[in-house]
């Protein structure tokens, strides 16, 4: 990775989907004028276009449930983020906060049906496989070392930093962020969709449904539930874009949940194999890497993954 | 105003501020764990560091109420924004979401004590000095251009890409945002302050408790009311940094609340003037700059506004 500096020939953001709705039904003794017209079901992406890129089809990261753009930028523990890391090998990027999430903004709870959820950090401790669950909160955040499973990767001292990066979400609402998704594709053209969790599974879907809009897909640990592998598998054709999966460590026997995401993703695989479409499933413990959590791309050997993910984009074009 | 690539030596984005809390008094039904640890008060910032900047001390810039660092990039219409406009010009910047705002985070209402509010577009309409008060919303959002002010500024027919920057916000927490502005200072060091609206006038209240921190504060119409006056009048001192405000059009004989503020920051002005610190108070209209919104950063003649601001920063040495 160049140390260099990074030309940009121009940097941007803009919002994109979404469209204008009459909304009353506001809690009273509100200060302002909050009825009225309000613009519902928007995006949001910064775009980062290199001077000289090195590959002309650019990068959009799309971020995981509960978390924005920011969670590929600099690390809990303050190491550059993949994002820097794209930038400096040579792909002009798309940073974006989905639906609801971060400057995209969350929309008024009445207007969904739902009230959002705040998931707390010790909650994730486990399903995020930093460590054991059950622990004492206090325990964890105490001593987050001395919790953690032995040889973690992710910065686990660095806790507080990362509770910093959580904002609130709904549910329900893939729908909602799916169409923002699209209109975002639309808009921006092919491109590579890079995505963590929540947003890996978010770039299946898109894929799938608008293969002409996206080059390649790097899924990061999508949550592949049965309702999601059933509904996506129906629609794979041979023009379905390459398929990359990345799963870290402490899986098998640890956690049931990733087992069996892990498990619906494999059977993912044989579905896009039988049709023709390339894909790679990579679990890094079966490569020699070792102590990777669900948040790979903050973890301390980030770098090493990064070059995975740039390795595999760039020799896309021998894999069909 | 240079159209060369921008030469970054790095790009970096974190969250500041803000400390760990256990929550609980959650709503019944929610899906996740939400009740446990949980980071409260931090905000976000990103930060573009030059290669090669013009001037040592870096600019951060604080957005307006309801809004986001957002309102710094590319303005509704597609034209380059102040921060794309700054790092051309040769500053590093920061920009900044405030506690509570986009990537921030909203956090828990009831954490808050306080309902978020969601402020119609039509109903900043009058407030940001787009056109006329008490028009149906019909009638704006189907003709623009038709119910603006004559020689409007603001590019109005891009109202709904406006529309889609607005975030929720909390009314009473001045404070908490305060208190996370105060930590942003102390990690980024002395920088230049650049505000609009509420954050100008966080900028104003952050240069006078931390003069120390703060080069110079440029604020953009700032919310100045006669108890936000009364209170930072009492803390100017000989060493408070230089200060520039910057007024728009429509406001004499238009906009009683505008008026209020722009007669109480005259009022601040005599008050930096006695205690010998610079202030500048400029009223567009008067150097027959004209048709200048609340906005005026994505005014169509923002980079005009823009090359006025860095003028100002880059003669600050003779002020003193």
């Amino acid at each position: 990775m160049s140390k260099n500096s990074i030309q940009l020939e121009s940097l941007s953001g803009f919002h994109i989907g979404g469209s204008v709705h009459d909304l009353t039904g506001f809690p009273l003794g509100l200060q302002f004028k909050n009825e009225g017209k309000h613009v519902l079901g928007q995006m949001y992406a910064q775009h980062y276009r290199l001077a000289f890129p090195r590959c002309e089809t650019p990068v959009s990261f799309w971020h995981g449930g509960g978390l924005t753009g920011a969670s590929w930028e600099t690390t809990p523990d303050g190491r550059s983020g993949w994002l820097e890391h794209f930038l400096r090998e040579g792909f002009s990027t798309y940073l974006c906060d989905a639906f609801e999430r971060g400057r995209a903004s969350l929309p008024p709870p009445h207007t969904v049906g739902q009230i959002p959820e705040y998931r707390s950090v010790d909650s994730i401790w486990h399903h995020f496989r930093f460590g054991k669950d059950g622990l004492d909160p206090d325990a964890i955040f105490g001593d987050p070392r001395g919790a953690a499973y032995h040889g973690q990767q992710f910065p686990v001292e660095s806790l507080i930093a990362f509770g910093q990066q959580f904002v609130s979400r709904f549910v329900d609402t893939d729908c909602q962020a799916l169409a923002a998704y699209a209109a975002f594709l639309r808009r921006v053209g092919r491109c590579f969709v890079i995505g963590h969790s929540q947003g890996g599974l978010f770039a299946v879907q898109s894929a799938t449904a608008h293969p002409h809009l996206v080059k390649a897909v790097v899924a990061i640990e999508p949550p592949m539930t049965e309702g999601a592998l059933k509904a996506i598998e129906l629609e794979i054709r041979a023009e379905t874009p390459p398929h990359l999966f990345i799963f870290g460590d402490y899986i098998s026997g640890v956690s049931k949940t990733w087992e069996r995401f892990l498990s619906n993703t494999q059977r993912f695989r044989e579905v896009l194999h039988r049709a023709g479409v390339p894909c790679e499933l990579i679990l890094l413990p079966e490569r020699g890497i070792r102590g990777n959590s669900h948040m790979l791309q903050m973890d301390r050997n980030s770098s090493e993954i990064a070059e995975i993910v740039v390795n595999w984009l760039l020799n896309l074009d021998e894999l069909r």
